[in-house]
């Protein structure tokens, strides 16, 4: 199993990227490395890349488990070494959830997504931490595979 | 050292993510999961963030070696898992690169960017796998540390 990408360099800092699916994506550096901020950093495309992943994940089982949402939003933070090459090295997933949905449930799509499906997490080396914030609430996992702080 | 994204949810799997630097991305996933094709792919967003990565870092080393570039783009190939989750395991980046520019100070540029500044490719587990390709014929890595098929 195979997908490819081309990044065609705009001069500068600059590349437009565009995968099979045929959507482009902008992307630029800031000035302190010549950039001229056309486009998005390199590494928020990880992080929006692993958000993407485990958005669809958990909408499409939150759909399977009958769990209607009336809201959803994804704030993912990555915590990155100080020192060349920076890489991530732990990225908490906050997971804002609106809706009559169960908290139990919402948990086990989170948790099927991170162990099972999301193909975004698994190709990362950094610990990922979920949080679940229910209509306004935060709320700890519980359950067999808990116990991530 | 932090970096943030946002995501939210547009719907049926369609998301809209932005990072710190203000630039949006749409995505999206194929009909067979549900979605629209209205954005980008998750698993393409990580190859992008990564030829991003080191496409900024090759240009910018190449500039300060004074090698002038009349083209340069990327192509990477990410391949993945079979089976759940897809994750990639061995991912090629082919460099085309066009000018007057030095085979040797080329592939400098590039083992710089792969061993110590690129964020992005080490933040990920695949084993990461770089071609050159310069004014049209690919040209094999010889130095200290090469080796790599």
């Amino acid at each position: 199993m195979e997908m490819q990408i081309q990044a065609n360099w705009q001069g500068k800092r600059h590349f437009i990227a565009e995968g099979a699916s045929g959507h482009s994506v902008s992307i630029d550096a800031k000035a302190d490395v010549g950039g001229e901020d056309k486009g998005v950093r390199p590494m928020e495309l990880l992080l929006m890349g692993l958000a993407g992943c485990t958005g669809i994940d958990v909408t499409m089982i939150l759909e399977k488990m009958r769990q209607p949402l009336d809201g959803f939003r994804m704030e993912v933070r990555g915590i990155r070494r100080e020192e060349h090459p920076q890489a991530f090295t732990e990225i908490h997933i906050y997971y804002y959830i609106d809706g009559q949905v169960d908290e139990q449930k919402a948990w086990r799509a989170i948790r099927l997504s991170e162990e099972t499906y999301c193909s975004a997490s698994a190709s990362l080396k950094a610990d990922i931490v979920p949080h679940l914030i229910l209509n306004g609430v935060e709320v700890a996992q519980t359950g067999a595979h808990g116990g991530q702080a």
